[in-house]
């Protein structure tokens, strides 16, 4: 299994970069993008070897850029980012990018934990998938 | 002013690297370092020149290996990593590298704004910043 199945099982596909799988968090509440290093064993960053550590913080910011323009087309503009890599509940490597607004459900707070996801409705997804995908490809050129 | 108050009166000076300031945070209930790039103007990931993130990600996980010293050093060896940029409150760019156990005060949830902090005492502080400035010692050779 290249991906937990915790990760699989709340957040859809959405590509596939150098060094990670891109997956969109099922959670409406916020554009929340997850990054999944395609090297299952890893648990930290340290295990990353240091050429896929600086590649790494390149998608990171990438995935910054997306999340950005799933809430300009959701109408919720994100207003600030926050980047995590917990990791105490799935222990696969992964990295969470979250756009942030002062009105979301968690503000000023973290997200992780909070409250109750709730899953896209299915035209919203088609919108965030849509955006992500051409940020995906307008950032591949 | 370099450092932005609220960090400056959270946490305790350890050094300096290329890229960041190095700061143990004021709470004895977690090893917990914070990194402050030295681009005071930074607010995201994004706004730091490419070169820069790679360092970035390289001091984090320098970080992770002090926050381990401290946590040996107090004898509660650190389980998991936690590494956040989240900003919502303080608005300058800044990484938190934290060790984390299943049998502390936040676990399996995110640390931020859980609980009321619990500044070292001095025997315990002197110990932690002895243990962060061997381990910054080694790992500089």
């Amino acid at each position: 299994m290249d991906i937990h199945p915790a990760i699989l099982a709340s957040s859809h596909a959405l590509g596939e970069w150098p060094l990670c799988h891109v997956r969109l968090q099922d959670d409406a509440r916020f554009p929340w993008l997850v990054l999944v290093p395609r090297w299952p064993d890893a648990r930290e960053l340290e295990d990353l070897p240091e050429a896929e550590r600086a590649r790494l913080v390149s998608e990171i910011v990438q995935a910054g850029a997306i999340v950005r323009a799933i809430g300009v087309a959701l109408r919720r503009p994100a207003e600030k980012l926050n980047v995590g890599a917990l990791g105490n509940i799935t222990p696969q490597l992964h990295v969470h990018v979250i756009g942030r607004r002062t009105d979301d459900a968690a503000w000023p707070g973290p997200v992780w934990g909070v409250g109750t996801p709730e899953p896209y409705q299915s035209g919203h997804l088609t919108t965030a998938i849509g955006a992500a995908r051409a940020a995906f490809s307008s950032g591949a050129e």
